[in-house]
């Protein structure tokens, strides 16, 4: 497997989706679906990255990054993600948030290579 | 302890600052600083709430918020979080993201309690 890395973005601005949830305890089908939710977004029109982490206590972050708005709309509207999304807040969400915010500066920082 | 939730916030308009990095092996300080920097932060004109996970292997994304642009200028000129950024370059990280975004809209979700 490649070393963890954020996801390579062009330059601003475009858009993130910050969503944070809290999981219920007991998988009941959710990672299946988030595998399966995550390639598909991932071929949506205007994606541009996505990263995510979750506590062990269960609190996660995921961002995703989208070139405009009219392609986070259209990836809300996309069947199998609202099916989803209705699926977890009957099963898999205690509590989230959604951010959707423009993102107008950004910078990135690697590590040089040591000699 | 509290069960986690994600931060609360105020309706928006305001800012979220996303940092995505990947921590180099080993601790060399980080824990301390990055809990004396979460309590700097949080006392900070503008500030409005955090979020924060990291993975095993390494990766994580922290999210915090703030009011307008002014605040979050304020704090990136804080003598002691510019010193543990220089020091994060220079140890702590493998590399990292940090998108500076306006938040446009909100949305949060909390289970009913069982009946």
């Amino acid at each position: 497997m490649a070393d963890p890395a954020p996801a390579p973005l062009p330059d601003p601005p475009y858009y993130a989706v910050v969503f944070t949830a809290v999981r219920t305890p007991g998988d009941d089908g959710y990672e299946e679906t988030d595998e399966r939710l995550l390639k598909l977004a991932a071929d949506q029109p205007g994606f541009l990255g996505l990263d995510a982490a979750r506590r062990a206590d269960g609190l996660g972050i995921t961002v995703s990054y989208w070139r405009d708005e009219e392609s986070i709309a259209a990836w809300r509207e996309h069947a199998e993600h609202a099916l989803a999304r209705a699926h977890g807040r009957e099963h898999w969400y205690a509590s989230y948030s959604l951010h959707v915010a423009k993102v107008e500066r950004a910078y990135g920082f690697t590590r040089p290579a040591d000699q």
